[in-house]
C-alpha cells in the first residue's frame, strides 16, 4: 500500500484491487452523491447511533437519494458495551428484512463503534458488500480510515471477532466534528498526537503550533491533522497490513494505555486519555533506557496536556500498583508468552519494539502518578 | 486459479499467497502430523460434531499431537439447523476459554456443516487464524474442498453469513467414507455427476463405467471421483473466485433442486437427492430447449437413477404443481428481479445459463413426475 495526498482534500489508499480514497472535506456529505466511487446498487442502508443520528442521518439520506433508488437506516444504540452479536445481528435482520441483495452499499455513519460492526456486517453479509464509512470522531478519522480492521466484542475478549475488510470510500466530513464533545475532541487527539513521535517530528512541530487552533475546532487545522495521520498510518500499514510487524509501532502508549483502561473498568478512562497518560509512560521508560533525553519527554508531555489528557498515570493499586500495572500488561493480547513488548521512541519520530527490565518499568510507574 | 494433479494422491490448488494441496488418499489422516503446510503452533483445536467425533477424532488427535504440543477439541451438535450463530459462538468460547493465540490452528473434521461454521469461525478469529478442512462426508470432499465458501445461516435465509477463506490444507481420508450412510453416499454422488454434463464428458463416461465401484465404496474409484470433482470445480471456480459468472454452472440441477428442498420442507430430501431429480429436470428443459438429444437425457437419467438418486420430481402442490415450482424458484437467491436463470446443457460437456419460457418450464414438470 502506498499513500499520497492526491489534493488538499483527498487522499489516496493503494491497495491494488481494493483501493480507496479518504475525503477530508468541511461538507463532504452533502456532496458525497457525485462521488464515482459508491457503487451502483438498488438500495442503500445507512447505519447509525441514537445519537449520531438524529444530528446527520437526514443529511446523509438525503444526498443518497440522488444516487439510490431506495435508502433505508438503521439506528442501533450507542455505546462500546453494544459492540457485540446481538447489536450485529440487528444489521443483518434489516437486511434481510429489506431483501438486500450482494449489490447493497452499506454507509458507516458514527465513531469507532458504529464503523467497525457495520465494516464487519459489510464483510460477512452475502460473503461481502460494499461499505463506505462516514466516520463522525476525530477518533474515528485518523484511526479507523485506514487498516480495514473491523469487528465485535466477545464477552471474553474485546475485537476477538471480526475481519480485515476495505471500505470502497472514507467521508470525514469535518462539520460533523462541532457537535462532538470536547472530552472526545481531546481524546481523538491523543491519536493524533502519536504519529509525532513515531514517525514525524515535523507533525509534531506543527501540532505544537497549532494545538489551540485544534482544540477551537479551525476546519483548516483539523483537515491537516485528520490528513497527515491517516497518511502516516497507511504508510505504516501498508508494510504490514496483516499485523505481523511494524504495525504495531502503531500502539504507542497503548500497553500502558490497556493497562489504564482494563485496571479502571473500561470507560471509566476514554481510550485517547489511557493512551495521553501511556504516551508520557513510554516515553519515560524510553529516557530511563537511554533512547531519548529529558527535554523530548518534557515537550511531548506538554503537548499531551495542551490536548486536554491526562499526563499521570491513575492508581490501579494502592498497595503494589507497579504490581497490577505489570500484571495487567502481561495477560494484554499483543504480550507473547507473557513478555511485555513495549513500543518506545529510538530517538524522536522512530519507534523500536522492545521488552524492558521490570526494574525500570516500575520506576516509571512510581514517577508517573 | 489454476489446478493440476501432481501426483495420484495431491492436488494443488493455485491461489497465489493463498494456495493449498488437497490430499485425498486411503487413510490420510494418519500421517497428516508431517505435512508442511501445517501451521507451526502452540495449540491446535479439532472442531467435529456428535457423530462424527466419536469415530474419528481420537485418530486425528493422535496424529495432530506429534505436532501440536496442546491439541483441544469441541463437538457441536450435528445437523444443518445448528449451523447458526448460537454454535458458531461455541467455537470462539473454546478458542478464548483455552486462550488460543492467532497462531492457533482450526481443524473442521466432519461433513458440510461443520466445515462451513469452522471455517467461518477461522475466518473471524482475531480477523483470522489458519485453519484445515478434514471432511468427512463424500458431499463435502468434492463441494466443500474447493471454493473457500465458509458462513452460517440466518433465520431469514441460508448461508446469509459468511466469509470466503481458504484452508491451509484439505485432507481427504477415503476410509472415513467407509462409515457414510448409504443414502448420503448417494447425494454427494449427485455432486460427482453434476461435473460430467457441464464440463467433461469424458469424466461422465466413467462414472458409468465406475457406479457399481463407487457405491461398494471401492477406495480407486472414490479417489479418482473426489480429484476429477475437486479438479473441475477449482477450474470453474479460479475463472470466477467471487461468483460473477460462470461459476454458477455449478448450479447445474439446483435452481430445480432447490424448489424440491423449499417445498418439501428442508431436510424432507437429502440436498443431493434434490439436485439429483433437478438434474434430470434441468436436461429435460435443455431437451426443450433444443440444445441436446433425448438420448443425452436418458443417458444423464440412468446414471443419476444408478446412485441411488431419485429421478422423478415430488409433487410441491395437486392443485398447480407447476405454478408452485415457477413460484419457488422466483423467489431463489440467484433470481435476477425474478426472472430465473437455468443452467441448461448446451450440447454434452458444455454449461450455458439461460432463462427459459414459462410454458417449457411447465412441461418439463409435468413430465418429470
Amino acid at each position: 500500500m502506498h499513500c499520497f495526498a492526491s489534493s488538499d482534500e483527498k487522499l489516496f489508499i493503494d491497495l491494488g484491487e481494493r483501493s480507496y480514497e479518504i475525503l477530508v472535506q468541511g461538507d463532504s456529505l452533502r456532496m458525497l452523491c457525485d462521488h464515482p466511487a459508491l457503487p451502483a446498487s438498488g438500495q442503500a442502508l445507512v447505519v447509525t447511533n441514537l445519537t449520531v443520528g438524529p444530528l446527520y442521518s437526514a443529511q446523509l439520506i438525503d444526498a443518497l437519494k440522488h444516487r439510490y433508488p431506495v435508502v433505508h437506516t438503521l439506528e442501533l444504540p450507542d455505546g462500546e458495551e453494544h459492540k457485540n452479536w446481538q447489536t450485529l445481528n440487528l444489521i443483518f435482520d434489516a437486511l434481510l428484512k429489506h431483501g438486500c441483495d450482494r449489490k447493497t452499499v452499506l454507509f458507516a455513519l458514527g465513531g469507532g463503534v458504529i464503523g467497525d460492526m457495520t465494516g464487519f456486517a459489510a464483510a460477512c453479509y452475502m460473503r461481502g458488500v460494499p461499505f463506505v464509512q462516514v466516520p463522525t470522531t476525530l477518533l474515528a478519522q485518523v484511526d479507523s480510515s485506514v487498516g480495514g480492521k473491523t469487528g465485535i466484542n466477545h464477552p471474553l475478549g474485546k475485537n476477538m471477532i471480526g475481519a480485515f475488510y476495505q471500505p470502497r470510500l472514507v467521508v470525514c466530513d469535518l462539520a460533523t466534528l462541532d457537535t462532538l464533545p470536547e472530552r472526545e475532541l481531546s481524546a481523538g487527539l491523543a491519536e493524533v498526537i502519536k504519529y509525532g513521535p513515531i514517525a514525524d517530528m515535523e507533525f509534531m512541530a506543527w501540532q505544537e503550533a497549532s494545538m489551540d487552533d485544534l482544540r477551537a475546532r479551525d476546519r483548516t487545522a483539523l483537515a491537516h491533522a485528520v490528513r497527515r495521520s491517516c497518511e502516516i498510518k497507511a504508510w505504516v500499514v501498508g508494510q504490514d497490513e496483516r499485523e505481523s510487524g511494524l504495525r504495531a509501532i502503531l500502539n504507542f502508549g497503548h500497553t500502558f494505555g490497556h493497562a489504564i483502561e482494563a485496571g479502571m473498568g473500561y470507560g471509566v478512562w476514554l481510550h485517547g486519555e489511557a493512551v495521553g497518560a501511556g504516551m508520557v509512560m513510554a516515553a519515560e521508560l524510553s529516557l530511563r533506557m537511554g533512547l531519548v533525553d529529558e527535554k523530548f519527554v518534557l515537550r511531548l508531555r506538554n503537548l499531551i496536556q495542551r490536548a486536554g489528557l491526562p499526563v499521570k498515570a491513575p492508581v490501579l493499586d494502592p498497595s503494589d500498583n507497579a504490581g497490577r500495572y505489570l500484571e495487567l500488561m502481561r495477560v494484554d493480547k499483543k504480550a507473547e508468552s507473557g513478555e511485555i513488548r513495549f513500543v518506545l521512541i529510538d530517538g524522536p519520530g522512530k519507534a523500536v519494539l522492545r521488552s524492558a527490565p521490570d526494574a525500570l518499568v516500575r520506576e516509571v510507574i512510581d514517577a508517573c502518578w
